[in-house]
C-alpha cells in the first residue's frame, strides 16, 4: 500500500514526464482509425497494436484480441482476478473516433496533433480523438506508467480493455465481453470517456441518459409530382412529416408523446438542492455556442433539462429538392433520423413503440410510415453511495482543489449497462473533457490542463481505491 | 380564306405525312437542349439553329437572337404586323428542356426517342422534351407546314418565338420581348405548352395559377452540437422549422398564414356548375399516381383545390445528419423551399411578406429566420368571352367530337402575364399534354395520339380564327 510520499513521487513524475508524455498520445493521435470507415480498418488495427506494444512496456500481459469488427486490446497487470486478493479495476477506453468530414471546417489537418492556443488563452491539444477518447485513455496509462516508474509496480491490479468500435455502436464489443468474461472480472469498472463540471472542477458521472435512435420516412405518392399540376390535390410527405415533428414539443417545451414521461422520477429533494448550488446559467452553458435561452421543458432547471429529463431530437431531416435554387416538386418520400434521451424508469423498446404509435396515430390518408431501428440503450443510474465512487471523489478533490461534483450526464454511454449485465460490475465514471472540446466535430481539442490533471488525478484515484479496498 | 374542303385537304395531308412528322419532332429530341447545366449551351444553339432551319424551309423570315442566355427564335409569316390587315397570331413555345436526373431511372437514354407501349395499350413517344415542350411546339409547327404543302400559305399570318430559358425561369426573355416588341406585335397569342382535360377531352387553359417560390433557413447555434451533450438545453433548429411547417395547414387542409386567402374569390356559380359537371373524381386524378384522397381544402371540390384555389407545398426540406446510419447532432441550421401556387386576387409579393412574418412570428428566442427568393409570378385570368377562345373552342370540339372544356390550370406560365404587360397580348393556351406525361421526370412521355391530333387540331384552329377575325 502506498503511503503519500510515495504518490507526491509518482505526481511528481508525471509533471517531470509530461512532454514524453504528450508525444505518446501524439504518436497515438496520428493513427487515423476511423472506425465508421473501412478504407481505415488497417489504422484501426495499427491503433490497436500500438497500444498493446504500449501496456506491455509497462509489465501487462497485453493481447489484440480479434472482434467480428475492429479489434480490442486485453491487458492485465499481475495475472487474473482472484476473489478476496487486493482489488483488481477494469479500466475501459476505445481507440477509435469519428469520421472528420467536413475536412474544411478543421484549422489544421486532424490527424497532425499540435498544441495551439485558445481564443481565452488555454493551451489546446487540436487533433480528431484529442479527447474522444485517445486523450482521455491516455491519461490512465500514463498515470500506471509513472506509478511503474516510480515504485516498480501498481498499487492495485489493473485490467485494461480498449475496443474499436465506441463510435459505431459497439455492436461487437457485447460478445466481446461475453466471451472473455473470466478474463475481465474486477471489483468495478473504470471509464474515462465523461467530463468535468467546468475547466476547475472535477466530476464523477453518476448518471447517463439512455438513448433510442429511429427514423422515420413518410411515403406519398408512387413518383415524384410536378406541384403545378398536383399541388393542392396531392398529398406531401414534407407536410406530413413536419406536421408530425411540429407537435413532438408544446410551447412549454414538454414532449407530447403519450405516456412518454410515465416512469420518470423527479430527483430527490437534496440533489436537487444540491444542482441548484450549482447554479448552472445559461450564460455560462449556451453563451459559448451563441445561444441564451435553455429550450427544454420551461418548468425545470437548465441543469435538469440537460442531464436528468429525456429529451428528443430531431438529427437529421430530408426530403424533395435539396440543391441550388428552385424546383416545383412534390416528392414521393421525406424522412427524419430522431433520437430520444432516456432517463431512468423509461424502457428504450417502449419508447421506440410509443414514437412509433405517435407517427401512425398521425399518418393522414394515403400516406405510409417506414422505420429503421438505429441505436438504443436504456438510461444509467449508478449508486451514489459505493465506495469507489467516494474515493475518486476524494482523489480529485485533492487534485484540482475544488470538491468534485457529482452529476448526471445528458449523454449515453451504453458499455456502462453492459458491463453491469455482462460483468456484472458497476463503474466509476471519471473524465476530463469539457463542453467545448467539440467531439465529433471539426477542430476536436483537449485541454493540456485536462492531460495533465487527468493523468495526475488518475494517479491519485488508484492510491485512493487501493487504500479503500483494503 | 380557306373554305371547308381546304382544311380536309390539310388534314388529310397531316395523316399522310405523319411518318415523316414524327421522324421531325425525333431529331429536335435528340438534341440535348438542357437549359439549366452550362455543359448543354452549345446543344441549346444547336436547337435553336435547328429550328430556325425549319422554320426558313415554311417559307418564315427566320433568325437565331442572341439574349443574355440562350438564344431565342423569331419567324414571320408575311413581314411585319399591320393594324387593320389580315390578322397575326404569336405562336410561342419553348426547345429547351429539363434536366434527366435521376438518369437510372429512365427506362432508356432520355435522348433516344422511341415509340413505346404504355401499360394501358396507348402508343407513346418516349424522351426528355417529348411533351414539355418540343412535342406541343412542333403540333403547331407541322401545322403550318400542312397548310402551306396543300394551299401554298397560311390561313393568317403567324409570328413564331420560341425561347431556350423556360425551365430556368426566362429571366432573359422579358428582356427580349422589350427589346423586339414591334417585330413580335400580333392580335394575340397562342401557347402550347398546357394540357387535356382527359386522353380524350380537349381543353383550353383560361386561368394560370401564380407562384411565389421562397427558401427559409432557420439558424440557432454557432456550431453542430452534440445532443448527448447539449440535447434539453440548445434549441435545435429542425424542431423550429418543422413546428412553423407543421402550422402551415390546418386540420381541414386550409392555410394557416394569417391573410393568406384575402382577396380571393369564389368562382362564379355557371364556372362552380360546370366544374362539378366534369366530375373529377380522386379515382381518376390520383389513382394513377398511387393516392386516393384529395388533400386540399376539405369543404372543396379536387378540381378547386388543383386549379382555382392557392395552395402551399414544401418543395425540399434538408437539416443536419443525412447520410446512412446516426449521428446524435443537433445542427446549427435547418432550412426548406416551400412554392406557393397564387390564384387571382393575391399579390405575389405580399404573399411572399405574408410567409415571412408568420416564419418570424413563430421563431422562438435565440433563432434567426435567412430568406431567399427563388422567384414569383402572379396568376393570370383570361377573358372567357374573347374571341379568339371561342374559335379555337369550336376548332377542338370539331377535332377531338367532344366538348372543348375552358378549364384552370394549377401550373404556373409566367410567360402569359409577361405577353399582356410587354406587348398588351391576350395569350389563347391550347396544348395536348397529359397528366401522366412526366414532364420534369423520368421517362417523359407524350401521347402518340396528342401528337398527331394535335397537329390536327392546330391546322383547324388556325382556320377557326382566320374566319373569326375576317
Amino acid at each position: 500500500m502506498p503511503d503519500l510520499p510515495q504518490l507526491q513521487k509518482v505526481l511528481d513524475r508525471i509533471d517531470a514526464d509530461f512532454d514524453s508524455s504528450l508525444e505518446r498520445l501524439f504518436a497515438l493521435l496520428r493513427i487515423k482509425s476511423i472506425s465508421a470507415d473501412p478504407a481505415f480498418a488497417a489504422d484501426c488495427k495499427l491503433a490497436a497494436d500500438h497500444l498493446c506494444k504500449d501496456l506491455a512496456s509497462l509489465g501487462f500481459a497485453s493481447e489484440v484480441r480479434s472482434t467480428d469488427g475492429h479489434p480490442a486490446v486485453l491487458a492485465r497487470s499481475n495475472g487474473n482476478f482472484k476473489a478476496g486478493a487486493r482489488p483488481r479495476v477494469l479500466f475501459y477506453g476505445h481507440y477509435d473516433v469519428q469520421p472528420v468530414d467536413p475536412l474544411n471546417l478543421w484549422d489544421r489537418p486532424p490527424f497532425d496533433p499540435a498544441i495551439a492556443t485558445h481564443a481565452d488563452g488555454r493551451k489546446i491539444i487540436v487533433a480528431r480523438g484529442a479527447e474522444d477518447d485517445k486523450g482521455q485513455l491516455m491519461t490512465f496509462i500514463e498515470a500506471c506508467r509513472a506509478w511503474k516508474a516510480v515504485t516498480g509496480s501498481l498499487p492495485l491490479d489493473v485490467t485494461v480493455v480498449l475496443e474499436g468500435e465506441e463510435e459505431v455502436g459497439s455492436k461487437n464489443f457485447v460478445p466481446f465481453l461475453e466471451k472473455n468474461k473470466d478474463e475481465l472480472k474486477a471489483d468495478f469498472a473504470l471509464v474515462c470517456d465523461t467530463g468535468m463540471w467546468d475547466p476547475n472542477t472535477p466530476a464523477i458521472t453518476t448518471s447517463l441518459r439512455g438513448l433510442v435512435y429511429d427514423e422515420v420516412k413518410i411515403k406519398a405518392a408512387n413518383r415524384d409530382l410536378h406541384s403545378g399540376v398536383f399541388g393542392g390535390g396531392a398529398q406531401n410527405p414534407i407536410r406530413v412529416l413536419t406536421k408530425i415533428l411540429g407537435g413532438i414539443f408544446d410551447d412549454d417545451g414538454r414532449i407530447t408523446i403519450p405516456g412518454f414521461y410515465d416512469g420518470v422520477s423527479e430527483p430527490p429533494a437534496d440533489v436537487l438542492a444540491q444542482w441548484k448550488k450549482l447554479n448552472l446559467t445559461a450564460e455560462s452553458f449556451l453563451k459559448p455556442i451563441g445561444l441564451s435561452i435553455p429550450a427544454g421543458e420551461k418548468d425545470r432547471l437548465l441543469i435538469e433539462q440537460i442531464s436528468s429529463r429525456p429529451t428528443c431530437d430531431v438529427n437529421g431531416i430530408v426530403g424533395g429538392y435539396i440543391g441550388e435554387g428552385s424546383k416545383t416538386v412534390i416528392p414521393s418520400e421525406a424522412s427524419a433520423k430522431i433520437s430520444f434521451r432516456l432517463v431512468e424508469g423509461q424502457d428504450p423498446d417502449n419508447i421506440r413503440k410509443k414514437f412509433r404509435d405517435y407517427v401512425a396515430a398521425r399518418l393522414p390518408g394515403d400516406c405510409r410510415a417506414e422505420f429503421a431501428d438505429h441505436s438504443s440503450a436504456p438510461a444509467v443510474a449508478l449508486d451514489w453511495n459505493m465506495k469507489p465512487l467516494a474515493a475518486a471523489r476524494r482523489a480529485l478533490t485533492d487534485e484540482w482543489g475544488k470538491e468534485a461534483i457529482l452529476m448526471g450526464s445528458g449523454a449515453s454511454i451504453p458499455i456502462v449497462a453492459d458491463f453491469k449485465r455482462t460483468l456484472g460490475l458497476d463503474t466509476v465514471l471519471v473524465g476530463f473533457g469539457l463542453d467545448d472540446d467539440n467531439i465529433h466535430s471539426p477542430n476536436e481539442k483537449y485541454d493540456l490542463k485536462s492531460f495533465h490533471k487527468g493523468m495526475r488525478s488518475w494517479a491519485r484515484i488508484l492510491a485512493a481505491l487501493a487504500e479503500t479496498s483494503s
